[in-house]
């Protein structure tokens, strides 16, 4: 691994200083902010995830907030997803279509109110693409970056820490729903939602003036636990399933092939801007999906570009993410195979930089 | 510096093998890209860049390409320079705004044709705006990342360097304008342009498949010329005033507050989608502006964030960029400051991280 030089565009955080002091020992950059990758090693932080609670500075999935008259309607122009039946207080995951139906960003939905939401963004300038759109249909809505950072609670004692700060009362939030709560005279949205599979919520925290201060509340109400600064954990995300835009997905790619179609409402998403394009594939499927794959042989380098996978001489698809799994003592993969090759058990050969080895195609991913 | 943790979301470029084996110490990200920041150290790169030659991997400026009948429309509605005079063979420098004024980014637009155009863009992904904007306005226009990575070649022997790969005509190359060369049967668009004041080209390089090939044959007919593989220096670039979007301006600033103004013809750039809101500030002037400014003391640490300018108890400024100058023998940088305190000569106060020190506003850059 390189160094990462500092500069002011690699914006900083609001819990860069808690960051900092937990001993970050990597960074990756995700909407122009730095964002942890390992803090003791990425196999310490993984097992530590499974067993306790961490607390991630996740700032860089910056909000993209509709304000006024016209926010549902520009909400919905936006998603394949049907968002007719969502009400304030819930959150949706959705797919965000350009007019080709090519993913533009995966980010969460957060209705505030009818009038009011906020766009949970992954790794894209998603706010000039709704900008354009809200400015080309002269929309009566308002498009911002706000000064919101979330703030990750992940792993099995997530619901204890929470309460020990916010209260029992936040054990009650269903997943994917939101409330608002107290902390030091301040409103904040938390949600129980997050990028892994061990349980958790996601703090909204308004302003970056109480972002430390909250940081050193879990921190300190967290010493029984063994709470530690932790990340978005790759190992984790991948045994999960969980994608990342960019790694394992990007424009040139339908949320159907993103095994994203049960997000899609195709026939009823009227007015998203690119429901036309998708209306064959909705109907007809993709020719290509994301699959779960594991990898032959000891654990496999980091995956920084796509690997070939190989049906003898014929390529049949790519590996976007992999890594070493200790808890089930494979490499687990994430990928993208042709329909001639995604069933089940099929073998085939991926192109790793240390050479060719042998890939099956899994049904499901490991969580 | 902490580490970098590669992923393909942070892409690699088509000389990223030439970069490396060139021992690469350090690297920013730019565009969801791999930029390099340092090779051998950031003073003796900046000393060999003034006296030498360098080969840098610019293949994160990435282009957005506009093809069709309304490409020329589209252009204009960008940018509220006036592109009426624009030829097919030249490069303007444009301020792209949003229909507040506010700067998107701060590309170099090419004029390949009537009806085709490369943005050659900042670290913003400004393809979604000019998608979003040409959709909302229904025109008939493609807009599309092309695989197009930018190779630059800087420093005072380019010009040699230059002829010896594509023949001598290549130093005919105005400032600003560009030519169509050959290099193994492939066509490349050369233009003499550059992130640096020591002169030089950038080419265009279309396909990945030729960059190492090309990479090859400049350092093969650099050997004589001292040829290293470089990257936009920090000091260099403070020392000429060249501004980082992202660093020194982003969507708060207009133009004119990124001193731009020479680049807007307000008054008749008729259909910029900025016009409007750029009307006022373009008649009376901005009420604070980028300065070149001289930090006392010795070298300041990295600027990883905006430091402060006081006058006394008030903010009246900041410093968004700052760096040793060995040649200068002072700490230059670039910061933005109030009008009531612009002055040449006016000094002020600056909190950096290791204390405040005594600043003073410069008429002019160094180079």
């Amino acid at each position: 691994m390189a160094l990462i030089s500092p500069s002011r565009r690699l914006r900083r955080t609001p819990f860069s200083e808690g960051v900092e002091a937990a001993g970050v020992k990597g960074y990756t950059v995700y909407n122009h902010m730095l964002l942890p990758t390992v803090f003791r090693s990425v196999e310490e932080d993984y097992r530590h995830l499974k067993e306790a609670v961490q607390v991630w500075d996740v700032a860089c999935e910056r909000q993209v907030e509709l304000r006024g008259p016209d926010s549902g309607r520009l909400m919905q122009m936006l998603t394949p997803r049907d968002l007719r039946g969502m009400l304030p207080g819930q959150c949706y995951y959705v797919p965000i279509v350009d007019e080709t139906g090519g993913m533009l960003n995966d980010p969460v939905a957060v209705k505030l109110a009818e009038d009011r939401w906020w766009i949970s963004i992954a790794d894209s300038d998603l706010l000039m693409w709704v900008k354009g759109i809200a400015y080309g249909y002269r929309l009566d809505v308002l498009v911002d970056e706000p000064d919101v950072s979330p703030l990750a609670i992940q792993g099995p004692k997530a619901d204890d820490l929470m309460a020990a700060v916010f209260g029992d009362s936040v054990r009650d939030i269903r997943f994917f729903r939101f409330g608002v709560f107290d902390f030091q005279g301040r409103d904040m949205v938390i949600a129980r939602s997050g990028y892994s599979k061990q349980g958790g919520f996601e703090i909204y925290v308004e302003g970056g003036d109480i972002g430390m201060p909250l940081w050193h509340a879990l921190m300190e109400a967290g010493r029984g636990l063994d709470v530690h600064a932790g990340c978005p954990n790759l190992i984790e995300r991948i045994e999960a399933g969980l994608l990342s835009y960019g790694n394992d997905m990007d424009r040139s790619h339908t949320p159907h092939e993103c095994g994203l179609g049960r997000f899609c409402n195709t026939a009823t998403a009227i007015g998203c801007v690119g429901r036309d394009a998708l209306l064959r594939v909705a109907q007809e499927g993709p020719v290509r999906q994301i699959r779960a794959l594991e990898i032959d042989g000891p654990a496999a380098p980091g995956c920084d570009r796509a690997w070939s996978v190989m049906a003898g001489e014929r390529r049949v698809g790519q590996v976007s993410s992999a890594a070493w799994s200790p808890d089930f003592g494979t490499n687990v993969a994430i990928g993208m195979v042709r329909m001639t090759h995604w069933d089940e058990g099929t073998e085939l050969t991926v192109m790793a930089p240390d050479g060719p080895r042998r890939v099956v195609v899994r049904e499901r991913f490991w969580l």
